[in-house]
């Protein structure tokens, strides 16, 4: 019986040629959150369901996740999201830590999901959240952050967009302006996620079934039309919700301030369906043609913990998914080309009794923080550059029994082609050329 | 209801200050395996069963697996060990690929196991593999990479040491001296696995149960008293058995020639339970009497891609646990100390106006390769130092209405109590002063 070689169902290998690329995304995640002062930070690939259901109620749960029960008669959940298990450990320590809190992660998801494009059942995702920020300000460093892992990747304003809104604009346009009861709000964040979806024929039928009336339809339909910070102002002024205006006024000037406004768009159909976004709301967006989705999500909240009878610690944060990352850079072209490994030398020799020789030079190369790659058997000289190239080194050594008589090797630069005969036991010689 | 805070049982949650001293582990062993130019994979998480119960048969997988059927009736587990994921992988493109393959990872594993010191429930483990090798040269190379690692954390032959056997002195002695068929040799393997757990009674009482004459019994017992390479060697060719004790001493010599000498032990009672080794075994033991354990275990096998049908293809590797290297450089003292994060400089304000200019210096800080962090309001001089300790900066800025009205900054060094009053504009000069 021979076995199926393939990865299960919406899994990927990841061959060491598909592993670079990942450990580049990941290295630029990182590197762009620690320049903000975010800690890395990790939890259990497994967690009991009660908690993604307290976060996300039944309906999530039985249709995407992973569950099962264990040996022990618990009911766990491989993590299909990195959020709740963030509150469980926020919770245990938030009393007694400084804040703001900056914390980042980069874990493995699983997700029941149909494999299509962009969408696979095992998934890494960078998580970034700051929690317990002063006013509007974690919300635009948070941004900043997602701008600055963008540009970080080679991309600007012509490759994406962050589409923005703020959940406590729409609570004011549903709730007070159009009077709406909190179902009814719950019916209406459901249409305008669908919005931009579907005709307008369907969005006046959805709209029809709320059972509001024709002053509130009136105000839906211009809320659904801003398109600009300076609209949405004029249109919240104008309507008598000057505080939430003033509100938004001072988070919009803060992100000019942080250079962030070429990215920025309003758009008042970003409202990120689940329940405990309170604040900004958004969405970056690709811009090319072949690829026009969302790459990112993320919002503030002000009870994340509440679910662990703590009290609110307000927090913003977003998310974002390897597989999208990568079209969104393979379609724009700024990927780098990861095919070979970066190694420095190829130590090979080229008869049998310089293997000793040979060893002992790797030894002492990788001593000095060099990556060796050795042949462990003699090596044609015609048959050595190809495997140096495969292999991505900068040099090669050679050694044949005309060397080892002279404790010597051939030093040869596969760059410049420069070839220089060395004594081996003058180490700091042939570092000097190596790390030239 | 308030939920649960803990994690799931027998996992663990990494805060910070835990998953820095993860980072760290993991940086050296990504480190160590590049220095000998293998190159990282990672496979799915999850696996059909079908994959572990080919490699390890029923019984493991009954016992220890954390398994259940998927919405489309898989029967799936999450992996409890790389190397069935590694085998598949490697079936798919050994043919093609130029040899040694020389491979790590550093994979999250879940086993069902009662949670107890130096057992959890899910850890990571790194696996280090080369395959193709010529000769016995993959066996040494191994070696050099497990010893290498252990060396880069600061430990030497006073901290651990390698108990080494050969499963092809092992099948010689059972199968050609001892005469024992091939049921036998499994339960002598099974017995030996346990000779130094149980006593020389108890040993004798399940010689009994084997069905060998007295001969083998004393060749058993001579055996199980082997302490050397040497006396390996003179036992083996008193008993005839040359061709596996020339083999064996050529793989000696080489372990001689790559320095490895002090750090090798040859015990005749590790030998690995599971099936598919066939040359040397190794287990890397801590000698502090506080944990004297296995660190690490790994063996030379020549048909690890047999379940796929394809053609054997030698190779050897080991494979070393989070939590027991842990308690390894806990036990020894060897595990720096990564209570408090590393970042470059607080940027801090001590009065509302200047925080703009503030958000500026960071973010120019930042695109210059610093790790910045802000202040998102303003702090009192007094709050300013504290919090920079547990940020681990080594620099500090301040800036209030006086500073601001000269468009200035008081950078300190926190080390030095150094303190410098500099213009805003003069980015050279404080980059000058940060990076020196």
């Amino acid at each position: 019986m021979a076995l199926n070689k393939q990865p299960y169902r919406g899994t990927r290998d990841f061959f060491p040629k598909d592993k670079r690329v990942r450990d580049y995304l990941f290295a630029v995640m990182t590197k762009t959150a620690e320049s903000f002062g975010y800690e890395s930070y990790d939890g259990p690939l497994l967690e009991e369901v009660e908690l993604y259901k307290a976060k996300s109620g039944e309906e999530l749960i039985n249709e995407q996740i992973y569950s099962f029960t264990d040996r022990g008669e618990r009911f766990v959940a491989i993590r299909p999201e990195m959020t709740p298990t963030l509150a469980r450990m926020v919770a245990q320590i938030h009393r007694e830590s400084s804040k703001p809190l900056r914390w980042f992660s980069i874990p493995n998801l699983m997700r029941y999901e149909k494999p299509q494009r962009g969408r696979v059942r095992e998934h890494w995702q960078l998580n970034c959240d700051v929690f317990g920020c002063p006013g509007r300000l974690g919300e635009v460093e948070i941004l900043q952050v997602a701008v600055e892992l963008f540009q970080s990747y080679g991309a600007n304003s012509t490759h994406f967009e962050i589409l923005l809104n703020d959940r406590a604009i729409a609570d004011a346009v549903f709730k007070t302006m159009m009077k709406a009861t909190s179902e009814q709000t719950h019916r209406l964040y459901k249409i305008v996620d669908k919005a931009k979806k579907i005709t307008h024929e369907a969005l006046q039928k959805m709209f029809g079934e709320v059972g509001l009336d024709s002053v509130a339809e009136n105000i839906f339909y211009s809320y659904l039309q801003l398109k600009t910070f300076d609209e949405v102002k004029i249109f919240l002024e104008k309507n008598e919700q000057n505080e939430i205006a003033e509100l938004f006024s001072i988070f919009v000037e803060f992100t000019k301030k942080a250079g962030l406004s070429e990215y920025l768009k309003y758009d008042p159909t970003i409202v990120r369906g689940l329940d405990y976004y309170t604040g900004i709301v958004f969405e970056i967006f690709d811009k090319h043609p072949d690829n026009r989705r969302a790459l990112c999500g993320g919002g503030a909240y002000a009870n994340l913990l509440q679910i662990f009878n703590e009290e609110p610690l307000p927090g913003v944060g977003f998310g974002l998914g390897d597989v999208t990352l990568r079209d969104f850079l393979e379609v724009h072209k700024l990927l780098p080309n990861l095919d070979i490994p970066v190694n420095d030398v190829f130590v090979t020799f080229q008869e049998d009794d310089c293997l000793d020789a040979a060893l002992k030079l790797a030894q002492l190369l990788r001593k000095n923080n060099l990556k060796i790659v050795t042949s462990l058997e003699p090596l044609k000289f015609k048959k050595v550059f190809p495997t140096a190239e495969k292999k991505g080194v900068k040099f090669v050594t050679l050694m044949g029994s005309d060397e080892l008589a002279k404790n010597q090797i051939q030093l040869k630069n596969l760059a410049s082609k420069e070839q220089h005969t060395l004594n081996l036991s003058d180490v700091e010689e042939i570092l000097k050329i190596i790390k030239a």
